[in-house]
């Protein structure tokens, strides 16, 4: 409730619920907004509708595109040999910023947690398998978060491709308790270079 | 710079210019906008649009409205004996919460900054002169913020209007160096309550 015009109160409930924003920080970017409605409101909110209507997940990896099948899955540049599991598409980007993985990627959308009653089939585990399969896939590096359900998940996904293919997991350089998207770019590609078989 | 597809990069860039998001918020919030693209995403970008086309600055107090005169200076409730002079439309938002104040009010978008060449022109204060003029006032209330600018430019103010008509202030409740809007309600009607003349 900012006392605002309804419309501008809806704008700024709406605001409250992204991540990193209450209700006063919402206010303040609404207000923000509105004295730059020109220069900055009416782009953004143009770009955010384009965005809404014409983004996905890639079929393929899980990463967000605006096509069925992302441009790291079609590129003709990157090594189909190598899969990268990440948890969170954030994790893919972390990763393309330090640009030194140069194979092709399979987002999770989280890790297994039992309390959350999210399983193997929730994180598209089964179609990770089938790739490793159907691809000519000859390595899987787990990029997963140092935390406890990080790496449950990745001792199960470990579990589950063994003797299919060499599988690893980024080792040296990643804090514990640490989350990739929060690493510099040195520290990524450090933890590539040194990844260790599971 | 996120590695997503362009049009999704040019979203995150914008959305770090959002006070209170930087780089790496602005991703997260763009990747939270894209998983709920239909429940959030979609409307928050139609509510933004909405008001980057409707919303303005009443030309009578500065308030920001969805008409050329806002709800509060056109309402037959509010009393217009008294005028309320705020900093920011922040701060007539947190004075309404209050909903201790009866009268009207004149936003002067910012203080009097001899660095920042914001004269009394910039500020909307030959229209509080003429409003206390023009219309029935008989007291006006500076609840401006209790820093040295806000206070300096409550003096200046206090100065012009001097034996023109009742010059008064937020008093007691107002914490030394604080923010009107950082305030609870109940010490906003406090400090409206106990306000000294100047
Ligand atoms: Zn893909
Ligand atoms: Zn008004």
């Amino acid at each position: 409730m900012s006392d605002a015009p309804k419309e501008i109160d809806a704008l700024i409930d709406m605001m409250a619920r992204l991540p990193g924003l209450g209700p006063r920080s919402a206010r303040r970017a609404a207000l923000h907004l509105i004295k730059k409605r020109g220069m900055l409101m009416k782009p953004l909110a143009e770009a955010m509708g384009a965005v809404a209507d014409t983004a996905r997940e890639c079929l393929n990896c899980g990463n967000i595109s605006t096509a069925d099948i992302c441009s790291i899955c079609t590129s003709e540049k990157r090594r189909i040999g190598e899969i990268c599991v990440v948890e969170d598409v954030a994790d893919l980007w972390a990763m393309e910023r330090a640009a030194v993985f140069k194979g092709r990627y399979h987002v999770l959308g989280g890790t297994l947690s039992a309390l959350d009653q999210i399983g193997p089939e929730q994180l598209g585990i089964p179609k990770l398998i089938e790739r490793v399969s159907s691809e000519e896939v000859t390595e899987v590096i787990l990029a997963l978060n140092a935390t406890v359900d990080g790496q449950t998940t990745a001792h199960y996904i470990a579990d589950q491709l063994e003797h299919r293919v060499r599988v690893t997991s980024l080792a040296q350089g990643v804090p514990i308790g640490g989350e990739l998207d929060y690493l510099d770019d040195g520290t990524i590609t450090a933890a590539l270079r040194a990844r260790k078989q599971v």
